[in-house]
């Protein structure tokens, strides 16, 4: 294993706080309750309660909010859409050096950020490399080995008509000109790019998927990627359980291998209570089953022109995960290209086991 | 306990049939395959792919391609919207008279129609005395106690701009003008009528509530209403398990006390497992809490706009009973006005058991 | 000038009726008041109140409910989607061989259907040739030259879920997997068959625009094409004003520039106006402009995930439309691939001219 | 007439810019170069390009992005909804004390706001009292007689599902649970208020138009009022055209009948030229038709569950609007109970003539 870097190990806390809109910084003041201050902030990862899709103004509203009251390589990553029971809340990523002794592992995560993307790179191998270069270098530093990453949650950016002609002006062209699409070849860029930086693939096969934008046979068991008008670049928060830190929360991650995968959730679930543990926070991906089928019946969200299928998505599976939690203010984002199995998604579940 | 008439036991038998479309007869053909005639279907109960709200067409195309091909009082049950991993399907509930000894009960079912409802009579009391007539009239003739009653389906009437208009033309005022509340107000007093026929509560009430638009005081445990424009009278099954029947299907039934009531689905399906059983069908009621919140966390059905909150239900709990299903043809409707405790909904589960 | 065929001219009457929802076959009977007979339909064209787009059942359940009362090469054509003040209604194309001497020209029409076209055929080259063909032949019947043409109602399938798998299960590759786009390349490939039939451009332009996904440089200025999932084939009205013929209805044709190029259509009312002229129908086409422009004013069609553009277009269209023709009940289709300027419209009116 | 008070006239300016976001403040700099300086803008009135509903966070997200920019007494009016052509963007009115002699009259305008409004006053008397108030004191301030006011502006609060529960958690009952429908409310008291102010109605007939929710009998021609959940109170903007000034813009106020009401907006723009002007800025109400029709054609604006109404009419007036001025950067603002006739609107449209 790599030796830890000299700064690491990076403990981190995880707060989760409900809120009222999306510009609700109430969770700041609740931050300091806590005996943490605004500077700890590594990443403030939210969901908003917009539609989740290309004109999504809540996101906007909360990093319009967020970003003035963080430093400024604090990173946020809001994902829109709290369809059915899921509920709107922040989960504050805090860097928290308390000494913790006692336990055999903890938490640890870091935050960084790609370059600005140009509109033609979206979707594309440039975006790709970007991100796969901030995931390394943040796992590096975490000191993990790439298996013990639980989790790389991406915000990227999207597609506007305002980017597709000035890309077009340039005399680019762009990924896609549907501007709803360009959230699902981010997404796809992204997730390939954390897929090779964890090892889960070769770059010819990323390079490929991407090419054949064929999203079912790559991917990343712990990619969480989702798109947003609100960024150009992207946000990327590495989170790992780390030997070299010592803290009661730790993380477990897995794959729904569809939308209604309760035998992998239990088993996940179990390894929780078998540690007895108390569950923090579910971070999990949902999508549409590209074939049209659940368990070979067909589902109806791939032909329904009036909800599009991200919505669809967050909706069942945040209405399984939030009574397998018990609670509804879990982070649920629609959309997993190469994030799972095609259907499926990566599911992370941060828990707080008992001092030692 | 009464006696069962001389016709009973109504034994049924239940097929569960996917779908390609809204218009898709080919149930009919898998029916005779089953040893089946249409003339002894007794009702059609759908699961249709729109939007499960006003201007959904999907369940009038279901109705208009049904009704030629079954015998004038076999009655339809269409439920329109599929959302999550739903998947569009039609349970058949057959009778079927023949002998399977050797069971201590068995389900049975009857099915009926109230006469036309004026547009101002939609909602109010009419509507909830004539629902209430027609299920306490089925119970009857089906042998069966109030409480041996599993489920009460209702499809009901909703208004519509025409219905409005014609209405007022007479001099009346519809109970609301605004098309959908007019579903949840349809719905409200086909359930109150439910409640009142099963005894579940008193007839004042039933009428208070209805007068209130309280939905939060009276329910009925075994009601499932849903409202359409396909139809200006109620079409009503009744469904239990008769002590009168010797058959291997039999129902159980419960309800979830809100969206994501994990403990009470368990109980319903441990019941069935403790009988060696297997599933056959789920039938479930789903709507956004009424107070805005699940277990403490704020949901944001009430107020998106872009999206009605039975919607979003159907989602949420979709994909839960599907989970634990580990099937998505399942019959789950939304908005669940007198049919369960606020922000939950009535359950109830055919299952079969093992031939003696 | 092509002699006109023996059984020419093929004059026609144009009879606008409301509909009380997409079933009502109520203006069969006012066929009749009008002196006609249901066999004498060449073809019914309606707007239906669905969304327009993928999951339109309406289009299903008019289709459903007309074609078992009309011969059986009479042909359909629903538009849905009467967003705004549009209003559901249907036309019914109606030959009118009655003697109406005294004119120097009359409306005709002739309609057709291609072979069914295999799901890796839509939005491709067979489909534009199969179009191409019909619009040649029923041109050819009526006797017209091409530029007599007025309009080409095309009527063509889409995409859905079930045939993408369809499609892959056979190791074809559809021209889109996502099925609301599905839409735009079969009225593209369906509009360029109609271009070329019609000399408004040539095989090579056509073919290059269709590879090229380039809606931009070629287009028909009679093409009126709109796509659903209720048939597998296309049908096609050609419509003309024909000097052979001696009839009070005629029609002219232009483009819309853009949604509100309003001098484009006083032109087209004033031409009415001058032959003393009375409005019959408005047909037109309407789509966001695909730079994300009207005027050079930013427009949010193309951003609007809640909405699909070809909603938008239609509503702000039928409002314009509506206002200079008093009436509300006209066929405005979206998405306007190839059927008019990029962000405009082919645009046809119906009128009528007193007797001589 | 009543004298003008010393601090009159308020002679404003009136400039229209885009927008490229809902937090666009670009026009801040557009503004200096005018001339004009952040401390006159009275009132920032913008179209964001959210769906104009309850959970429209572009409003919310322009008003946390001008607020603190402005002096603390400039207003904000946000309305959104750019449905079909209509284009994001601001009008700001700037307070233009410059000399500009030669006129006979000139625009003017005040802004101001009402208290906060408790949860139970909303859609109420209190509501309507407050707006009363303060349109009747800006008018004084003006020095306008009531029926020299061309347009009144509010922009009023709604009910989330937070407020409803947060007014029950104090023993009162809002005037309505359905978050959408207290959209409606609120704009009418608002409406009623102003219909009060400017003598368009007695007490009585407001308070008795009020109470039964009958939209059709009493109304403003000239009031424009959008409901937001971003604000608590209302904000009022009274403009008109004042004898006492002498500027070369001016308003001209109208009503539309119906939607399509093609003839009033004739007289209007006629009217602009007749005096040699060119057209500024157009505001306009829209609504879906209560009743059902237009011009005796059924709409479906009302029945459609997917797309609710507001969002129906913005498109359909919008795209006759900007037809008729040629651009599309229009403020066009549905839902009109009491803002005109029923299923029409109010209209003012600000014109600039030359200089003398």
């Amino acid at each position: 294993m790599t030796p830890a870097p000299a700064d690491t190990p990076a403990t981190v806390d995880l707060l989760r706080m409900p809120t009222s809109g999306p510009g609700d910084l109430a969770p700041l003041e609740a931050l300091r309750a806590f005996g943490h201050s605004p500077t700890d902030v590594l990443a403030v990862v939210g969901k908003t309660e917009g539609n989740g899709c290309v004109n999504d103004f809540s996101r906007t509203l909360a990093t319009v909010r967020w970003e003035p009251v963080l430093p400024s390589d604090t990173i946020t990553v809001f994902s829109g859409g709290t369809e059915g029971v899921l509920s709107p809340h922040v989960n504050l990523i805090v860097a928290d050096p308390r000494p913790r002794p006692g336990h055999d592992r903890g938490l640890v995560a870091a935050a960084g950020r790609t370059r600005d993307l140009a509109p033609d790179e979206v979707g594309r191998e440039p975006q790709l490399a970007a991100v796969r270069d901030v995931v390394t270098e943040l796992t590096k530093r975490l000191g993990l080995a790439p298996e013990e990453v639980d989790m790389v949650l991406v915000k990227c950016p999207l597609l506007t008509s305002d980017r597709i002609a000035a890309c077009r002006a340039t005399g680019s062209e762009p990924v896609t000109d549907d501007t709803y699409e360009s959230m699902a070849r981010s997404r796809a860029a992204a997730a390939l790019g954390v897929a090779l930086a964890l090892g889960e693939c070769s770059e010819d096969q990323a390079l490929a998927a991407l090419a054949d934008r064929d999203t079912t046979q790559v991917w990343s068991s712990r990619a969480s990627a989702s798109a947003g008008a609100e960024l150009t670049d992207c946000h990327v928060l590495v989170l790992g359980t780390s030997r070299h830190a010592s803290s009661p929360l730790r993380a477990v991650h897995g794959t729904m291998r569809d939308a209604i995968d309760l035998a992998s959730l239990r088993t996940l679930f179990d390894r929780i209570a078998a540690e007895g543990g108390e569950l923090v926070q579910v971070f999990a991906k949902a999508e549409a089953d590209p074939y049209g089928l659940v368990r070979g019946q067909r589902h109806t969200m791939l032909t329904d022109s009036d909800l599009h299928s991200t919505r669809h998505a967050r909706a069942a599976v945040g209405g399984l995960l939030s009574a397998l939690a018990g609670t509804t203010a879990l982070y649920v984002s629609g959309g997993a290209e190469h994030q799972g199995p095609p259907g499926g998604g990566s599911v992370t579940l941060v828990y707080r086991v008992p001092d030692a």
